[in-house]
């Protein structure tokens, strides 16, 4: 069955193996007339980038994006865009030791329970690498949204227990520059230093770490559609198909579970230009999936990483005991969430970029 | 854009709104050769009706289904199943006097800013009410689930801050039988005692209450598909569609944050019967978007509701101020969480429907 | 797998057997704020009606719509409509004699082979009744299209081998006249009476004729989608999927395979008003599957009815050679071309109000 | 909106432009375990390829397939497959002098129409090019299909007012064998060498010719879906998506208006194996949109070629008369029906892939 495209209208197809040629997608429904360069795909890629700061991957990415199709003299035409990633780096020997072990919490067991055949080199298309064609549509759809003065933004709330205090979301601008100015995209300095210090003993324990990153977007209210197509339907949907992600919420999320209805309604009042907001924002954005114009706020978890040098206990593909020791040269992300906001953030500009155009479709 | 079905190969499309003259679904690609009776669906209506219990809304909705079309001599054929449940009791003249106003946690602000038109009467397409369609179609999916000895139950795990002890989910029946014998659907004898203690005093201050689902199933391996079709990434979609869900986890959820990967990680292992199986399910019953084999286990997180009898502040469609008062014959649940349970286990059943279906096209 | 819905943005959905309690259809997509009545929709379906002249069969389907949802106060509200046709005089008894004949030219023995189970009542799902909720759809698609000044017209141009003259298409409403002056719908009142001609002695031979439907329409350019999407594309397929249907051809169609290049370019010109128009319309409408501007213009091929009075010989279920004749009272309309008239318009007008509304996503 | 795919389960998207980089194929859905070379797709290209004989194109497409996922060690994974076709011999200096014109018969003016911007170097996308990848995608779809022994093959029934004799279609390799023997891909050698000659006419009288492509399949009973999703509707969508294609009829086809019930009727019969067969095959394979496992048999028209040397009349983006002067480089097939032989045969390997899928769906 067909499951590597998402979005309806502003739709993208991804396709590649961790160590094929290339990793690649087309995005089919880009509205023409939009100026893009590669260079705008690239600025994306690079946020998504290991190699960059110690607590990523030390495998370098230097993912440039090749555009196919679809442009012409820098703008989209409306025909599909196609965007091919190279794979570099690729060393598939190593992955040689352990192609006949079920690696702990990892895909390989399902995907030879589903398909009989497994590519083991790298993980295959069950990689976290397939995550860099996201990284790149995400660049386009993001170019679209700029457009129509919509914005969005994601960083690492907490990692290893230690949380941000709650940022301000009313100015998108300046969060960002916050969330860059660390090394891993958090915009809470103090919690910031806290967590690389986190980061840097878990590597030395061969293990690794779970997170939270929190997305915010600014956009206008009517967005999203009702019933199977609520807004926080399809940005869950997004984000539980970002691999290692085990949770989603929206506003007050689980912590509604907790609260009385007097609590947790947002009054309805009319602010200083005369127009109708509420007060607080508990909902996140939305009211019956539709965006209420008040910023959209969701959280997304991540496991701990599941490749960690450490040793562990597993069966074999003889259903033999066995031990599970990564290769040395196959280092992974000592926490998967950082690698995440970047993809976290694509996602969302997919979904509002979808949400955006199907919005036209609604009114005679 | 059409966005009132759900599903690929078994998908539903629900229409009608809360007081107009019937709910219905139609269900286009069940199977040919599923028996299937009227009553079979009613058993399951009867689970979401209200005024069975003080703790749900005392609005009487004897629902009972009429199967219009798709069956022949008992047997489902192949062709769309069309079921259609009579909307009674339905009092439209008292949302007269809330029609102009803002209801604070509610969709008719956005309904309005998307579409410049809004059925005021119960909230129209917006309403809870539309999740009978939804049961009604879960009814069909656990016949087919049924067939291929896949079951899922959903409970109350958590009311007002007081949550349930684990659960053994490896007897699925037992736990049924426990959740049916509890009023709330909790299968914790002592928590729901607790719950309905703290639902009789919410209810006297005239307001409400959160709540959790829980949902686990019984379910071959190499369901799911990956990428955009992970397992997960539907159930999330699925239960974010649900009116006043607030987020999803599966397995160890948000905990999975404060984990660390050697803890996390489930470590393979080879069961008694020979088969491959993991001791810990932190993973939740998948890994890479695809079923494991091992249950499959998620939390579904809801609002306190929204329509609580206590007065509040609000502004009207002419964005003056104003207090909204419910009118008294219109009352609601004390807890939505608690008739939500079956509509989460409706939604669980259609998505594994179509997970089912569409793993048939996998392999040559 | 889902089959019984068409379109992509303006999405209908049928259901229904010829012999169960009603036919039905859920219109998911039609855009808000468009004022629709029932009895808009009960005209439509009149012109579909049997009964009506002595050249459609004499069962009697005073066919009425029912609208479920999806309007308030008269006007749409972005909510799923859905319509059911309540299904009269219906006598199952007499399908009792040829249950187990494969019907010449019918679709039981390709049911039973695909699904292993056959509603044989009257043809069950595969009966032409089906398309009943076609015509109602379409109805609403004419209000959407009415809306944009978009308008379309089929009639009868061939039946028994006679065929009509050209007509002129640059002026819908006077060619609409015509038609409906027809009993038959066949605009060309010359050609018209030789067809009742043929068609009653037709009739007297117990036998069937086919015939052709043409189709024409006004739009502005722009509506049709490049390459899979191709308005041509979408057209065929809903022609195709009418029963008893057996070709489309566009402008100048199966002729064009005998003409040269030179005479088949339609040259670009400027008209009066200053617009870039084509003298001749041999495209029929659109270039690289976007409508040009000019007159949208297709016909239709209809087989013979296969149901006709006549025995016929045939096999039963058991392999044996048998006799099959039609049960007096399960009269047939001597020529289904006819009855399609209203349906081709429907499917055209469907056609164009998804084309219509996915054009509204093309450009930033 | 998103309209470069093509199918439901086994579904392609295609991306490209005829002086780009680059055409290319995403295949999504596409069973793992079939074994699969990038021979046996280039040897599909072959077919497709100008500058092979004088009746195509001099413009030399030395077409080869790169593969760039979905496979591991030869066989398919399930992941999507991704095939790039490099672009050769793109010299668009050449459409300078033609770029402000309006081309007859070509989609420069629908295109401006609808996106604002056109991509004039070689058509664009909206060049017979993108065919290219339709042919490789139709290699894989054939694979699949061999695997279950179904086949199909297109051949030229007329070209220039010429037929050809009625051909066996009881043995699809004899007559491929003769198809293959021809210059022109047609299995009548008589009725080619008269073909040839008019083309060899045509050329010098700078013009062009349409012609008719026949398709025939050998496929076991009960594939394609009952009312939107039937066989032949989703034949004619693929076939009407075809650039140049203005018509599609099955079996009888147009013929079928001026028969009679009883002559079109396919009398059912046991054959000698004790089948359930037809004798006749007017139906063409289908009854109600499925396969009875009678060939299937259906036939497309396309107009001549659009470009053509001869100077035509056309006006300019100023709206000013001009003459369009095809440049001397640019020169195009005489007749585009026998190049789109390989893409017909092409997208019925895409239909008859998709529904043999979507046929594993419809019973328990």
């Amino acid at each position: 069955m067909a499951a590597n495209f998402f979005g309806q209208i502003f739709r993208i197809t991804t396709f590649g193996e961790s160590h094929g040629p290339a990793i690649g997608v087309v995005i089919d429904g880009c509205p023409a007339g939009l100026s893009l360069s590669k260079e705008e795909i690239d600025h994306q890629l690079s946020f998504r980038q290991s190699g960059k700061s110690p607590y990523t991957s030390p495998r370098k990415e230097n993912d440039r994006a090749e555009i196919l199709s679809g442009l012409f003299e820098g703008v989209t035409t409306g025909a599909p865009i196609a965007i091919l990633i190279k794979n570099h780096d690729a060393d598939s020997s190593q992955y040689e030791s352990i192609k006949d072990l079920y690696r702990p919490g990892h895909a390989n067991f399902t995907y030879l329970e589903k398909y009989n055949i497994y590519d083991y080199r790298g993980g295959g298309r069950s990689s976290a690498r397939e995550t860099v064609a996201r990284v790149a549509a995400g660049a386009v759809a993001k170019k679209l949204l700029a457009h129509f003065q919509i914005e969005c933004a994601a960083f690492i709330s907490e990692i290893g227990g230690i949380s941000i205090r709650d940022q301000d979301l009313s100015n998108l601008s300046k969060l960002r520059k916050k969330i860059e100015t660390s090394p891993i995209f958090c915009p809470d300095e103090t919690a910031s230093i806290q967590m690389i210090e986190k980061l840097e003993q878990i590597k030395e324990e061969q293990d690794s770490l779970g997170g939270i990153v929190s997305c915010a977007a600014h956009l206008p209210s009517a967005l999203g559609d009702p019933v199977y197509g609520k807004l926080e339907a399809m940005l869950a949907s997004a984000m539980l198909s970002i691999p290692a992600s085990k949770g989603f919420e929206i506003g007050s999320g689980f912590a509604a579970a907790r609260m009385k209805g007097s609590e947790h309604n947002d009054i309805f009042d009319i602010d200083l230009q005369g127009h109708v907001r509420t007060a607080t924002n508990f909902a996140g954005g939305t009211l019956g999936g539709i965006s209420t114009g008040s910023p959209l706020f969701f959280r997304v978890a991540f496991k701990p990483t599941s490749s960690i040098q450490k040793p562990q206990q597993t069966v074999n593909l003889n259903k033999e005991k066995a031990t599970f020791q990564l290769p040395e040269s196959g280092r992974h992300d000592p926490c998967v969430a950082i690698r995440a906001v970047s993809v976290v953030e694509a996602m969302t500009a997919l979904v509002l970029a979808d949400a955006l155009l199907m919005n036209r479709n609604v009114k005679v």
